[in-house]
């Protein structure tokens, strides 16, 4: 698959079948989101933990209805067949990995899409930054901390983060960058001492992979879309599907649109 | 003197000499300026450094000629007599310290006015931060680094920081406020490790009065508005006049203003 694809083509081929696995790097320039549906009676609940929770949840779009599997401002979306890889929930438990939910679909389901932070690692490497992830080719390094989300009925939890390591000057410009971008998890919520946040051991992710801190550099974390799929197993709704770590839905909407100036 | 006196009102009494001093605090919400006044001769190699080094000398206002001790933009201003204290240098060293520069003036003087810490901490203050040295009622601790300036003809020199402590997430904060102030200094060059850029000990500022630093706090460092001064010392010039530490020139622009968005 090539970078430059439209992400209109990108998801044509998804829907295809002929692009399976990760949208880390394809459709370079457009926002990729993180999905989350649900059945309509708890829906409600997970939208209020959503706005009670913007750092690690920003919402982007949401389905028109239960039962609308479209996303009209994202693009011309089916969500039943736009995501590389699918993971399906029942009781808080994943059940199944798929790459197609048609016939999984239900009447009452609400599709929920939320920023992710490839949107913000673009910015960051536009600006000349090292994003060390990326440099070594691994999944981004995320841990659980100590921070409480705001709960919402069932939806509570621990805020998870991501992290990205840089020298002084660039955190700085990193937290300017990043500060553009709301929609896509805005700023760092800490930097310097993982203790401070719960954190015991960098080199020991909760997710992803550990990634190199040189000495004189500082840890930046974000707050991080695994947050919400955290508190989606805490919460245990009957049913839930959500993408797979790192298979994106790629939408028209273009990472530059999303800055707030 | 009363917070919010006018800084018109505020300059009159200055002139008058009712009153002397610092002027922090005073005249809450508009700019207060660094005030450097070189003769002609040396006023273009200052200007070019100014230029170079915009976060330490970000430059607000330079009067319109040689011998002209007015600064229109910056409210009815006479130089001569509109800051509490003056530093009088010759061939680089203090010469002198006196409240009127009327009997020093010269048709070659040009002067420059350039943004202070003053502003960007109102604003970091009316978000709810604690500024350290506002609340232990010193000056702020400021040092030499190891942070080479960008020279121009004879001025050049290492650049002087000053320091406040955040806990991390107001740290994240205080750049996103400060960002928005360039001509004030703008977004911290540093936080974190003093040592990597050049501090040893920051229980011993090299000017101000130290600070107390919390365990969980990182120390920000800003490029201050005393490295301007400190090449004024380097270069020598025959003749030059300066503010004294903490008597600032007070204008009629709204700190407001000056954010770039």
């Amino acid at each position: 698959m090539n970078a430059i694809l439209s992400p209109h083509t990108l998801r044509q081929a998804i829907r295809a079948g002929s692009h399976r696995g990760n949208t880390s790097g394809l459709a370079a320039g457009f926002v990729q989101c993180n999905i989350v549906i649900l059945p309509a009676a708890w829906a409600n609940d997970f939208l209020r933990f959503c706005q009670l929770n913007p750092r690690p949840c920003p919402l982007i779009a949401i389905a028109n209805s239960p039962g609308d599997f479209t996303l009209p401002p994202l693009g011309d979306v089916d969500i039943r067949t736009d995501v590389p890889s699918y993971r399906v929930f029942r009781a808080g438990k994943l059940a199944q990995e798929v790459t197609d939910i048609t016939a999984l679909w239900q009447d009452d389901l609400v599709t929920f899409a939320l920023g992710c932070s490839f949107s913000f690692e673009e910015a960051l490497l536009a600006d000349g930054l090292e994003v060390r992830n990326v440099t070594e080719g691994v999944n981004v390094p995320m841990y659980r901390t100590s921070i409480d989300c705001n709960s919402a009925g069932p939806f509570a939890g621990k805020m998870v983060v991501s992290m990205r390591p840089f020298r002084a000057a660039d955190a700085i410009r990193a937290i300017q960058i990043c500060t553009r971008f709301p929609a896509v998890h805005g700023a760092p919520v800490h930097l310097g001492d993982p203790g401070l946040i719960g954190i015991d051991n960098l080199a020991h992710p909760d997710y992803g992979d550990a990634v190199s801190v040189g000495e004189s550099e500082l840890p930046l974390f974000w707050a991080c879309g695994v947050t919400p799929q955290v508190a989606l197993e805490a919460a245990r709704p009957p049913f839930a599907i959500t993408h797979s770590p790192g298979c994106m839905l790629v939408t028209d909407l273009r990472n530059s649109q999303l800055a707030v100036m």
